[in-house]
């Protein structure tokens, strides 16, 4: 994919945001995505290939949001990123004359993404790609529930360290927390860094990009706390 | 090695191509760097280090093929670049001018490779380098045979999602396929991607280099049909 | 961390050294640290995270180390390259102006060390980052002793191939060795290279950043030999 974004346009600044998204887990990349987006400069354009049905039906696009370009699957890798206040527009890539010919069924990373993010990198305009789409992929994540007495939320991600990163996003929790319920463990409440408790002790906070996350210091709670993704997390107000 | 080279070429341009090749597997570095070459700019100099015998008599050399150099170990990394309607010139890297003083025993890559290919990035001719060799190390990768019904292969590589490798290329595959055979698995024909079979099926594809390759969708065939490498594969005409 | 380096400077180069530390293994970084520093460039901008305390009280600190910048926590990190012949400078990072706002108290790498690194790199001075500090934190790593017959040393560290790393340096090497002995292995000198010794035997050898290992080749030696960090190394003069 570097070689042939290089040889289109030599200029290329070439930044490797990841290469250990757990292989087809579009919900992680979707996270991460949604949480690198505001720390890059306008302009920037974001190559994600996490692509279980490469090859398929499934469409290649490219989506513009606020000032920075995603191409990728259409299977809902960016649609995180498609907040209220986010302007976004959404193009199928169908202009043969910006890929490589006759791309390869599994490996459309190198053979459509790539190039055409490199042509639209040299000001190839975003109309050159391929038709408008209104009805681009979203992931279709669990809601959090406001109960009587708080929040019910999931866990909706374990990272490769064993933290259970929820739904649970940072703006919802607007009130003092009496604790914070996961299976059999309670949390009183929130910490600001792992550290506040012992080494193998549980704890909550919130996580680098806005979520509510269940660790435990310098170990793996997935496994400490018996706990995998689905599993339901309660926030019960003080 | 990154340090080195910027050193000595302040504007090269540093690409990652993978730091994920099995320890000491030559072969797949080989597949590797003969799958990625094409899709590189002509000028490109690539520096491939998998290198188990580093410091014994084994030679260090700079293969030029077509327009792009190759740095690295002589032990046939480059070797399957060499296809008959490829233009090549070899030398041993012998010039101390070159290299880093006093080249540690067990990393060329840093004190040998990276120097003397940030040097030749400037503009340094080949001839500086050393005297030219006509005998590089080649690979010995077993040869396909045409039997009367089809094409006798054998597995050359598992790859770390577990896919079977095999030597078949996609240019010998001329003719109308009944079943390709492994073990005890036959495949009634060549998918053009994964999700056309079942999570946890087989199936037989063209990778994206080019080669015949066995795979289970979403699944480690290796581990799944118990095959590993040097196991034969059969193709059989219609 | 990357995006917010180059949102400040668009130009900048940026280097990935490793993602492969052992979690919170501040010994393994600043043995790391230790090694490349003298291969990298003046003016480069080195930015290291491993900071298991991150979000507590420790500082988080810039160290000019003759002509580079150092960036990230107190914790020693940076300590094995303050040898005597080493000019240095630390300053305790605390202009707000520098960081992003309200840094996370569990990502200064992304909301300090980044963006600090990227004003430094386009010319801030160092006197704006913030006061001058004296007694940044030094690893306190195990001396090795001279004794009657040779040297006692021990491992500190086993990297991810299963090498032992000793604390004893090539320069105290100054005789002639009759056999070096951890646990129940004794070895009769220093090889220079790992083929010297059959697939699966026991080595020494000086590393690439000039520290006597106990490797095996292509093995294991801490799985083969028995040995974890913390164990005695003795060197036994001819």
């Amino acid at each position: 994919m570097k070689g042939v974004i290089l040889g289109i346009n030599p200029d290329a600044r070439l930044v490797d945001v990841t290469h250990d998204i757990e292989p087809f887990s579009v919900i992680e990349a979707a996270l991460l995505l949604k949480g690198i987006a505001r720390y890059f400069p306008g302009g920037s354009i974001h190559v994600a290939v996490v692509d279980p049905e490469v090859g398929s039906e499934r469409r290649g696009i490219v989506l513009r949001l606020n000032e920075q370009l995603c191409l990728g699957p259409d299977n809902g890798l960016f649609s995180l990123n498609m907040a209220k206040n986010v302007s976004w527009e959404a193009r199928k890539i169908e202009n043969p004359e910006l890929t490589l010919p006759a791309p390869h069924p599994t490996f459309h990373g190198r053979d459509v993404f790539a190039p055409v993010a490199a042509h639209l990198s040299i000001g190839k305009p975003l109309d050159d790609v391929g038709p408008k789409i209104d009805d681009p992929v979203r992931l279709d994540l669990a809601e959090v529930e406001r109960t009587r007495d708080g929040l019910a939320g999931e866990v909706i991600h374990v990272d490769h360290f064993g933290n259970l990163v929820t739904n649970i996003e940072a703006d919802m929790l607007d009130r003092s927390i009496s604790k914070i319920v996961v299976r059999q463990t309670e949390l009183s409440g929130i910490a600001r860094f792992f550290s506040q408790v012992q080494v193998g002790r549980p704890l909550a906070l919130i996580n680098s990009f806005g979520y509510l996350e269940i660790s435990v210091n310098r170990g793996h709670a997935s496994s400490v706390l018996g706990v995998t993704r689905g599993e339901s997390v309660r926030v019960l107000w003080a």
